[in-house]
């Protein structure tokens, strides 16, 4: 800032017509060049002569690209959960990104504002996709296919608030199971929660618990405890903040906003605090008010059913059936769940603070959700030109919270992006075409290999290019080792180093002993 | 017909106020329960009394679901595909399916109309991606990444006319390996066709040949044929239609339609009359004409290096350097590429039949073919803000032709939708826990199991399932077994049987003696 001050103080005096003594002089030359190079620097950054390229370099909001470091992290979960998928004996489908406008329309109630539509171009009025499940729906009507069980893993889209520090995307994954038939009662609904006790185990994110709940528990219970008929499904979505709210404030809404009286209020109050295992559903059972309902009965028998099987299934340490559980989704006919990450019982986190005149989208999971479902018994009859209904239960794995726990656990550790198992080096000048000769030879084996693309690469940057990219070996060709028709082959982490003239075998021999090590 | 005039005169004998005798009425009381009968099944057929659910059931125009049996050939071509991409050192990555408008605009010259828009629901202006070299060059000036070797396998949207039959879609997946860096010339280049060429063998779709030539060849040959400067784009897309007409149409909308003297025409049609090697490049490097052009000899030195590094990596059977490849995209700056099934120098297919007055939107890739690709090296600076050149070539596999064709070669196949290893059934009644517990053991065990979800399931329909499905193996649970605590497993194939009291060692043993049969 001060020499800016004299250089300017300079131009002052030359435009004033001042007289300048020889050492001022050279300062201000010297000043003038300093100068120069700031503004062409500022020019630079402006986009320099090229101001014509100027637009903006983003992504549309809410979305992200996955780089090779957040994908190597993907491409594991997913094999995760679809290996598991298999082991349940799932197929898999694929539909569409768009539909039909009018097949998602009367499918997700308040939600709906949140579709994103495809602009009218002639033809036909599209919209992408909110969820897996109506598309999964309109699969099975189109199809007349009336038992199935399958995965799909796909991208939806909603126009929300993102938080996407959060994992919260306008454009995020889900990882979808159902199971759709006529069956026996609970024995489908109980796979689906040893599969999401499978998949969250073996993510390995730490403890966590399954909740469990009944549509019809909860509606027997609004109904005993006095709550209007019209006004169960407004009720049902504030019990459904008990995970973000303290009962005070549920109570508050209850009362104050949705005009519910106080002694209802508090019944409820008494119900959705209780937590248990087939326990509770035998002691609902004998409830005086629960058991005048015949929904509550149906409800209470089909839990017990449940904590049968789930014992069966090995997973009863991990399901918790908790009254409080309500989810937002209107199509939920049965049983509905939802998987948190911690011990069960935990103190729900505090209320996040009030966005004063925010319009604040209801999430789809709750905080600390990582997977949720229920039985939908009802949906793909609104598809069906008869209305014949397809019973269907399902759960949806919320990956891209899941994602975001473990893109933070990876910030500090070396993830590799590629898979490569060999480069092939050289030593001297001139050897890229033996270089190139050898890399055929391994990739014709089947092994994964590269070789720099520069004729004469440093050895010093080949190595380095192992290091940084984790490849394990290094295949360096030197006139000695060509001479005597032989490779050297240096494994990376401990410079151990072999002569061969198979180079093949060596590396098979390698990557066993490197693996041994490992284990 | 008749019964129905009967009937007809019946009612017009009782509107008449006529008598009607006692044989005569019992036998219109029963014709009015035939035709009331007729009239509900009718009524049924229209949606009974639910027509209140009819909507058009289907996925938008040019899109289709794939069922398990197109997913399960999806995934052996993806994985073949990857397994490619990975033993080549790529990486991977993912873009949003939406980039803001801007980004695609003034990026695919004329077919910019067939971009699908997002609706503007407030907020950014978004279009569906056309490719994912775009969305890739973005990445790469958004991220300041000069130098990556990835692939991404992702779908792309198309507003064309969709011909579904031979595999074009309005959504569709491209599979793309770009490498980008400043490299020492024609080395990443070599890879991409040692890549096309891997694949398409591994794939096992037949014969095949990739056509390579180079944007400064064709615009060098131009030149010396005396195109004008201007015409030189429209007369490339015109020479692009060679795979499709013969040479006289192409000669005759060169002339006729875009106004080139008839030497000309001639001149270029011996020239992309030209195929060969490197020989042929050598030759071309020394015609009096092809020579005058600085911009051919650069084109023709490079092919040359071109095949001496394919040569390295064994395809020379595979590639032909054939100057009558044009490829549609403006971006390409030098050498392209198409691979084609059948075996090189096959005639083209017949024209296909004229449609008079439809505007045909142009296909990205002609027929037969079923990868393409190219160097672009002016893409990433058209969004680098500082117009910073990343060099990139890549190659797209044309993954949808590859599924129809395997579809096709599917359909009298049978194709295993799901993995399942092991039925757990049982032969007796009441011994649902019983299986539950045993299946949930081999879960346990890592091991692809399931159990119908009835309580009591015939013993026939579960085998039924098990030939269905082709499981192939069955745990039978039988009293006599649960006593000894034994398990009867079954090989569906062959029938045999064995009884162990370890049930998963039984079911590896078996596995693998299944396997060693099948080799």
């Amino acid at each position: 800032a001060n020499d800016g001050s004299l250089f300017q103080m300079c131009i002052c005096a030359c435009l004033l017509g001042r007289e300048i003594q020889m050492p001022a002089l050279v300062s201000l030359v010297f000043q003038i060049d300093v100068e120069v190079a700031k503004l062409l620097e500022l020019k630079l950054r402006l986009g320099g002569d090229d101001v014509k390229h100027q637009f903006v370099l983003k992504t549309p909001k809410g979305t992200r690209d996955y780089n090779p470091k957040q994908m190597a992290i993907r491409e594991k979960v997913f094999n995760t959960i679809v290996s598991c998928f298999k082991r349940h004996g799932a197929e898999t489908i694929d539909t569409p990104v768009f539909e039909l406008k009018e097949t998602l329309t009367g499918k997700y109630g308040e939600d709906s504002k949140l579709i994103y539509d495809l602009k009218d171009q002639g033809g036909e009025l599209l919209s992408l996709r909110y969820d897996l499940t109506v598309p999964f729906a309109r699969f099975l009507a189109m199809n007349k296919i009336s038992n199935i069980k399958r995965y799909h893993i796909a991208k939806v889209y909603r126009r929300d608030n993102p938080a996407m520090t959060r994992g919260r995307y306008r454009e995020f994954y889900q990882c979808d199971f159902d199971i759709a038939g006529h069956y026996d009662p609970m024995i489908p609904d109980a796979e689906c929660l040893r599969i999401v006790s499978e998949i969250l185990g073996e993510l390995d994110l730490g403890d966590f618990h399954i909740k469990v709940n009944d549509r019809r528990i909860l509606d027997g219970m609004f109904a005993v405890c006095g709550v209007p008929d019209d006004k169960f499904r407004t009720i049902c979505s504030t019990v459904d903040k008990l995970d973000k709210m303290c009962w005070e404030d549920v109570k508050n809404e209850m009362v104050k906003e949705k005009g519910l009286s106080e002694e209802a209020a508090d019944m409820i109050g008494q119900y959705v605090s209780m937590q248990g295992g087939m326990d509770l559903a035998v002691r609902l059972l004998e409830d005086p008010k629960m058991s005048q309902s015949k929904q509550a009965c149906a409800g209470l028998s089909d839990m017990k059913q449940l904590f049968s099987y789930l014992e069966l299934f090995q997973v009863t340490d991990k399901v918790v059936f908790d009254l409080s559980l309500a989810r937002g989704l209107d199509y939920y006919t049965g049983v509905i769940y939802e998987a948190m990450l911690g011990p069960a019982g935990a103190t729900p986190p505090p209320p996040p603070p009030p966005q004063a005149g925010a319009p604040k989208a209801e999430e789809s999971l709750s905080v600390g959700s990582v997977a949720g479902g229920g039985r939908y018994d009802g949906l793909v009859g609104m598809f069906d030109p008869k209305g014949r209904a397809v019973p269907c239960v399902g759960v949806s794995i919320g990956v891209e919270r899941i994602f975001s726990i473990l893109e933070q656990k990876a910030e500090a550790e070396k993830v590799r992006t590629t898979e490569v198992q060999v480069l092939v080096a050289s030593a001297q000048k001139n050897l890229l075409e033996e270089r190139l000769r050898l890399v055929t030879e391994l990739w014709n084996a089947g092994i994964k290999a590269e070789s720099m693309f520069k004729k004469n690469p440093k050895l010093l940057s080949q190595l380095q290019h192992c290091e940084e990219s984790g490849i394990p070996l290094v295949a360096i060709l030197g006139e000695q080792e060509l001479k005597n028709g032989m490779v050297k082959l240096r494994t990376v982490a401990t410079r151990e180093e072999v002569r061969d003239s198979c180079v093949c075998v060596c590396v098979c021999n390698s990557l066993i002993a490197i693996k041994s090590r490992q284990c």
